[in-house]
């Protein structure tokens, strides 16, 4: 057996409303969804007038990056994603029966260097979903600091 | 055209408080979500140790009760569910592949007589996912009162 | 966050030879399956000579058990099941696509009161799938007893 | 009827032990997974510490190769493979409902000219899972050379 540490829904709400407070900043409207570690939902909200089409999306960008431990825009970043066409993963994404998200929006969360979850953002465009996202990531690792772990802050992760 | 009332973010939250802080008291682990009049999430919570199912159970009853208008245990209580097995609408629950959830623990929500949304609620029993759900309705009906906006806090509901 | 405990390969090999072991002596073909927390597979193994359909059918016991927290068949087992027809979860195993599995045939894997993760038998009757499949239980509680960690070994688990 | 040989448990458990051995040697983290003719798993195996999504690409792919009789990268490698945009196949990866693989990492297993399996690998980029499933066929070919029996060690095999 191993230790491992687990995401509480407190920290996934936290994350959650630092990530809509940044997306009310920059003036976009998003769906945000934290995972645990196997990629089932902890805590999801859908800010008003924002999409129908967000929980989904949100939800498998975040089961993706927890479950692939990798920011999900890395699988099909030009040119060298690889699950573009003509490169090696290409067809990944029709795994999970359509779960598996290779697009920008979703982010593992790394704690002491171990994937604990996942985040994921639908709404904006990649620059904003990105930057939304981070700051879930950032408030998570405020919120951690004192307790000795260190949370990754930073747009590609790839474990 | 009709003018609709639409379930807001806030709106939701409060709910989801509440049928926690109901679930506390009485002891129980539940996922719950507030899902729109379209059947599509407008936030979900898990609390802490409770099952990884009940993400998706949740959203299958909110969907269910707010898609088909109707708290979910009435399509297969005992004797005259219509879904039991003999009664007229057995098989219902094999449409949407899998997400009409004709069990316990769904509630439409209802405001001046028009279904705005569903509640979920899985992790408990049916009286527990009852009393946890209805105080979620409460808390939704407490609010708007002022408003001049009444709510529908029963279990047994119908449109 | 919280410590949790999670199960290694080398642990569900042992559960695998077990209940392998232990169906070669009473005279049954099985699929077993050994998944983690989350219900993704770490370990399966089918003997010669047995069903197509046990790989699938094991996983979604296997995970079935490890998400709901309990053993299959508490699901559906008369009278009182509360996924049978008349009683108040029934329906409950139309969730996941299918791979929620309600019947005899999965244990969660408990350890110190939490569940790591899951065991799923399919090939034999509900006797020889339960026989079997404690005998992978207990092929885990004799290798974590030296470790201070207990393991639940019974039939019918309900966390 | 026609007499054909079958691949039997220990085989595939040899072929994963090499294949995970090749693994840790080359310092990847996979999974693992040998199918029959039919695409139906014999057994699998996930590595400590390797993706939770593992599992599920390794079966697709083991069943995409053994189903189809072709290495599945062939079906996208750049710029001839069938499947790729532009190409006559485009569109034969959505068969199957997202089982259908066709990127690297899956071999058919071929004794004396017949298809008698695949292997499917997932947890490395394309060279890692090439070199360790190669080593699991290889494996398997040292163990059936004395019984006169010839097995395909190559990465591109199409039958």
């Amino acid at each position: 057996m191993k230790q491992t540490l687990q995401l509480e829904r407190e920290e996934a709400r936290l994350m959650i409303d630092a990530a809509i407070a940044k997306s009310k900043e920059i003036g976009v409207l998003e769906t945000v969804c934290v995972v645990d570690a196997g990629g089932y939902p902890i805590a999801l909200e859908r800010m008003n007038g924002s999409r129908i089409t967000g929980p989904q999306i949100a939800m498998n960008k975040a089961f993706t990056a927890a479950g692939h431990k990798r920011s999900t825009h890395l699988f099909t970043r030009a040119p060298n994603g690889p699950a573009l066409p003509g490169n090696e993963a290409f067809g990944i994404q029709l795994s999970f029966g359509g779960r598996f998200a290779g697009f920008v929006g979703g982010f593992p969360i790394v704690v002491n260097g171990e994937v604990v979850g996942g985040l994921g953002m639908s709404g904006g465009n990649g620059k904003q979903d990105t930057e939304a996202g981070l700051a879930g990531l950032q408030a998570l690792a405020d919120a951690l600091k004192d307790k000795g772990l260190t949370v990754l802050v930073e747009a590609d992760i790839k474990k």
